[in-house]
């Protein structure tokens, strides 16, 4: 039964190393090149889709220094450190009072024997080069009075952001492959960034297969199914964080299939189809693709034997295309195993904790057997004891009870039974990608 | 320097509080109401954004039943298992084999004596009850043969996959609250919905404040500064499943800022405002939101020691407010500790492993200290020994040390002084949200 079938890890590392020779490779991600976003509030608000998990795809350098001036760290006033130096509590130093300074104001020159009612985030005035907090000042709150004491020495420095203490301007600002979290694009603005280019997104076109495939809406007709494929691989894809070409092909006919291809493969990075791959009589992508030179056949995997893989040539160069067999289980799952860690990779940059699913060895709360010399991937559940238990059955057809599971459970193919308690590979898929 | 001050725990249950009476109970995420999505593929690819981590808001029964009907699971051929059940090995079978079946046309009767080939997915043809893979047959392959020998007998139902049984018309098919996963939706379009009803994602207003600060590409005068804050925080917001608002008010008027909120908060689910919450001459949030009634105080935190909480009337009702400090940092660390996870689990049901940040108790390569009775959240990485260091120094000032750390680093308030190797409290802040 699995004789002439291509392991589970040689048929990933033989994705790795089509998407590789195609520019896509996951360990090298800036093959996909380069998008310009805005550093613009109305950009981010009307698509905060286009700014999340993104990639610089170059290094910044601070256009200004961070502070861009001397500012006050605290509310208090502005002085002189000289003036305090003899300052004690019998014996404070006592300094006239200037008109306040606050933030987005330019400062005053401050005099030998003057204080200044500072903000923090204000501006140092000239000539002062220390500021004394508000509850250490005489009296401790701010009014109307033109005298204030204080009643200790401070030093030079004390509750002063200096200019550029954060980044001073040409230094380095951000590295290129580090990921436009919150705070990155924070600091980009606040340098005074007005674009920032970041890794374009692979742009992957989605060809569901299958002439008895209809979409929502239609009626069905005897023998003809809903499409599933396109939603689920759809989401899964665009979860990874693909942009996403969805055009399905509701027939088995090469020549429509053909016709799809040239429409829409010229805008894509990697094409992904689902369907027609198999051994029977009509496999349309297999009988379009095969003579073209992609690889289709048997990896020993359960769901998701039959699969292919190879490139396509379209003016622009050579894309690569992996096909994956038309159920929806088996989809999913070879998606899962086969594509999504390289897209996720290739998505965030490959820095990014997501782009494995959270893995754990978990124990069994029931046996389970899986055929030999295949990898079984089961669909299930963890109970509140933390043991899995699998939802459904084996077969490729139970969407409905992948769709109630929370992990993909994994029977290596030199498994034949595992007894309850015995430990079992997991990955979590309810969680964000 | 902490008399007064609330502890992070119980602002943190003020903020639940606060949220849960005006109707945003992260607990009973319900409250924000519906949103329908239709289930078409126009709608997936045009913006998948929309169908990302999306929670289902009621049941969802099934409207036909999957499989739709009896089906193929191998390529093989369709028999009565009555007609084979004295074939074996020294006697095969023969059966007369009718033309074949293919996903999506009617099938054909069967008669006794008779076998059609079938691919995986093709209706059962009626008075067929048994598929024989190909491989089972003699000869293994489909071609132009008139009569198929089979060397055993096969038990009825065999490779067949029977109408409603992954889920049968009329079952539950999805439950309220459930994640709206790829296989979650792909049964929803296999099983005929039209649409589906989610979630409504939390609207959040942001409003950051401060008559110094310039949007990116406006001229600074001195003592101006770029705003950092709108991009930083509205892109927190957005990661963690918000949409946003985002409505700067660069002016330090209550005037002005009443007339934002007048414009802009009737849409809104909750205010967040940034800035003019201290103690200072002028603090715009605070002397418009305190006269109605919103909690202004310190929480023993740093940074983000100043902060303001409560709600606003609108024509629609009480909408909650919580009120960050000004300095980007402050500002970030806030929304951390204080809004992140309850923004999250709103927008994702609280099902979702991605509403708390990643924690772990990581040791010290370096010894730090802290003010006794604050709790302090500093900013670092984690070495190739998976030791922590901090990035930069406790002062809030410091957003190019935030954007250049992978972790926020737990200094509870009891702490004065941990020594290299200490165990601290680390939140991962470079993942998915």
């Amino acid at each position: 039964m699995t004789r002439g079938r291509r392991s589970v890890a040689d048929h990933r590392a033989a994705v790795v190393a089509v998407l590789a020779a195609t520019g896509l490779d996951p360990a090298a991600p800036a093959g996909l090149g380069v998008e310009e976003l805005p550093v613009a509030l109305t950009s981010l608000a009307r698509d905060p889709h286009r700014w999340r998990d993104r990639i610089l795809a170059a290094d910044v350098v601070a256009a200004a220094s961070l502070p861009l001036f001397d500012n006050a760290q605290m509310d208090g006033y502005a002085v002189r450190a000289a003036d305090l130096t003899a300052a004690a509590a019998d014996a404070p130093a006592a300094l006239d009072v200037l008109p306040a300074t606050v933030a987005g104001e330019p400062g005053a020159l401050l005099r030998t024997g003057q204080a200044v009612p500072i903000m923090t985030g204000a501006p140092m005035p000239a000539g002062a080069d220390a500021v004394v907090p508000i509850e250490e000042a005489d009296p401790p709150w701010f009014g109307d009075h033109a005298r204030v004491r204080m009643a200790a020495s401070v030093p030079p420095g004390r509750f002063v952001r200096r200019a550029g203490s954060d980044v001073a301007a040409g230094d380095l600002l951000l590295r290129a492959g580090s990921a436009l979290t919150p705070a990155a694009l924070g600091v980009l603005a606040a340098a005074g960034a007005l674009a920032v280019s970041v890794r374009r997104r692979p742009r992957v076109l989605l060809i569901v297969t299958g002439h008895e495939v209809r979409q929502p809406g239609e009626t069905l007709a005897p023998g003809q199914i809903h499409d599933a494929n396109s939603f689920s691989l759809g989401l899964a894809l665009a979860d990874a964080g693909a942009e996403i070409i969805v055009a399905p092909c509701e027939s088995d006919d090469p020549v429509r299939l053909r016709a799809i291809l040239d429409a829409t493969l010229p805008g894509a990075d990697l094409l992904v189809t689902v369907g027609g791959v198999s051994a029977g009589a009509r496999e349309v992508v297999r009988d379009l693709l095969a003579p073209l030179g992609v690889w289709f056949g048997a990896v020993a995997m359960q769901p998701g034997g039959p699969q292919g893989l190879g490139t396509v040539s379209t003016g622009a160069g050579e894309i690569p295309v992996i096909c994956f067999p038309g159920n929806p289980v088996s989809c999913l799952v070879s998606f899962e195993v086969f594509l999504r860690p390289l897209l996720a990779a290739l998505a965030t940059g490959g820095s990014s904790a997501a782009v494995e699913r959270p893995r754990a060895q978990l124990p069994l709360a029931e046996a389970l057997e899986s055929p030999r010399g295949l990898h079984q991937v089961r669909r299930g559940i963890v109970d509140a004891d933390g043991r899995v238990r699998a939802v459904g059955g084996a077969s490729s057809h139970l969407l409905h009870a992948y769709a109630r599971s929370t992990v993909l459970i994994h029977l290596p193919a030199e498994v034949e039974r595992l007894a309850v308690g015995d430990d079992v590979e997991t990955w979590r898929i309810d969680g964000c990608r």
